[in-house]
């Protein structure tokens, strides 16, 4: 495929596994100003030395697939112009951030012969995939718990003004909000945030803790606590955790292990092998149901900015 | 001074250490046929064996100060019977559970010489002593995430009529609610609730997952996830765990550990002693501010039935 990049801001580099398979026709910032060096340097690792463009819109008419994650407020509309001419998009998420630009990326959708999938990359790590397995052998889901946590540092401009930046719940509760809906298998019938941008470090409108919480079908509840105040000597830069609880028994994942209580007691499991989230896209695209789907993708994102907006009321 | 205990369904035992230094007027059931055996029997270990009466009435004209712990409904019946006696009472939480009955109490307490100390025992045990002080030299609290999780096993039959139960949240999460108001220092401005009764295990109306979600003065935001979930080959009975993320450092509680990570890096924490909430109640009511306050015991049980009735909405 001819594969294009826009942007280095996000995580791109989950397709860099697939990318030597393919065609890089070329990489471009999203906007005037966006470094595009670790790209390069990044690609060069692989031995793909693509051309750097100055302008996106040079891509349009030369890819098959792009992928799209520069500034939160830009990739919705970079992502519709690009399934309007049936192209592709692996896409960060949230893949918009606001539910206005949401729509308008969902129309383009319906009309496209292409799709876009969201880059929930977590849903390929080993310790999700083991937590996503053990759940079916243990009955019923009734209530999920996730947490992200990370290290504030000192972020980009854009990450100061809620219109540029879209917030913690979508930028980042959004990852567990996905993990529920995976794990639980069930939609979301009730959507509740809550988030606040006191002490974030002079980083103006950025808010830094957060809270989901969520009714989903069959009475499944479901909390996400997301937070920018992992202090900086920490161990790693997340704290990701999650704490499945299900009739017959609780898996958690926490501090790089997966741990299990069931009717044979409590015991850590081995982690299943990682899975490859853009590789998942690519077989979607021969048609094999595998991966992200782009109705997930969409329905992530909308629930994440449902919850940013209760949390802005 | 002259003590009864009312009940033997709650937490009368957090007074055992100090009922050998004062007299045990004696001890009644709060509701025909509630077995007072067990209060016999562990009364016995310390050389204390009171007369046992029938009606909890006989003590009113008795004692200075009553335990109550009898069925949920009932407590807080009994409780402003006593204190419209100006007698001190130690009674289980919540110390209703209804709005309703809370006010007639608030009223009785109001109107009393005595007072009433909701039995908050968790606050005398060492992790939280241990985080409670942790906390003080970490900077500003932004965000806490309290857990409490019980084996369900076989309970009894009024637990499952949430006119007699009262619910999961004012019943068990009502501890973390506590715990995430001292460790905050700040009053609640925004209360919800969720809860579900599925999968109980037969136990009728009784509510066996819930969650609920905090926003409090100066913005700091804290969840709470309740359940009666745990396996019942658990290790332990409960599963309490607390993080509290603040702007210098977090420090949590799970499994028995206290863990700190600040400037200085990630660390276990030595647990501090023991405080015992009874005896702090005694040395209130010699006139010391120690303990947990009438104000709190009213506050947090009306805070955990406003979340309880958002959660039945």
């Amino acid at each position: 495929m001819r594969i294009g990049i826009i942007g280095s801001v996000g995580h791109w580099f989950y397709a860099l596994n697939e990318l030597p398979r393919h065609t890089v026709v070329g990489i471009a910032p999203g906007f005037a100003g966006e470094g595009m060096v670790a790209v390069i340097n990044q690609l060069k690792t692989k031995g793909i030395e693509p051309p750097v463009l100055e302008d996106w819109r040079a891509l349009l008419g030369e890819v098959d697939l792009i992928i799209v994650n520069t500034r939160f407020d830009l990739n919705a509309g970079i992502t519709a112009e690009f399934l309007r001419r049936d192209v592709y998009v692996f896409a960060e998420k949230p893949l918009a951030i606001t539910l206005e630009q949401l729509d308008i990326l969902e129309a383009a959708q319906k009309d496209s012969k292409a799709f876009v999938t969201a880059m929930f990359g977590i849903r390929g790590e080993p310790w999700f995939v083991t937590v996503r397995e053990a759940v079916k052998g243990l009955g019923e889901v009734r209530l999920l718990n996730g947490q992200k946590s990370y290290r504030m540092g000192n972020r980009p401009d854009y990450y100061r003004r809620m219109e540029t930046f879209g917030g913690i719940i979508p930028w980042v509760a959004i990852h567990a909000i996905d993990w529920v809906h995976v794990l639980a298998g069930a939609d979301f019938t009730a959507v509740r945030g809550l988030s606040n941008a006191d002490f974030n470090n002079g980083h103006g409108e950025m808010d830094v803790t957060s809270l989901c919480q969520f009714e989903m079908e069959g009475g499944i509840l479901a909390s996400v606590s997301a937070d920018f105040m992992r202090p900086m000597s920490s161990p790693t830069h997340d704290d990701d955790r999650v704490r499945v609880v299900c009739t017959e028994g609780v898996v958690e994942y926490m501090k790089g292990k997966v741990t299990v209580i069931d009717k044979d007691g409590e015991r850590e499991l081995p982690m299943l092998p990682a899975e490859d989230v853009f590789e998942q896209m690519l077989r979607r695209i021969s048609g094999e149901n595998v991966g992200v789907s782009p109705e997930d993708s969409f329905y992530i994102t909308r629930v994440a900015l449902m919850a940013r907006d209760d949390a802005m009321k």
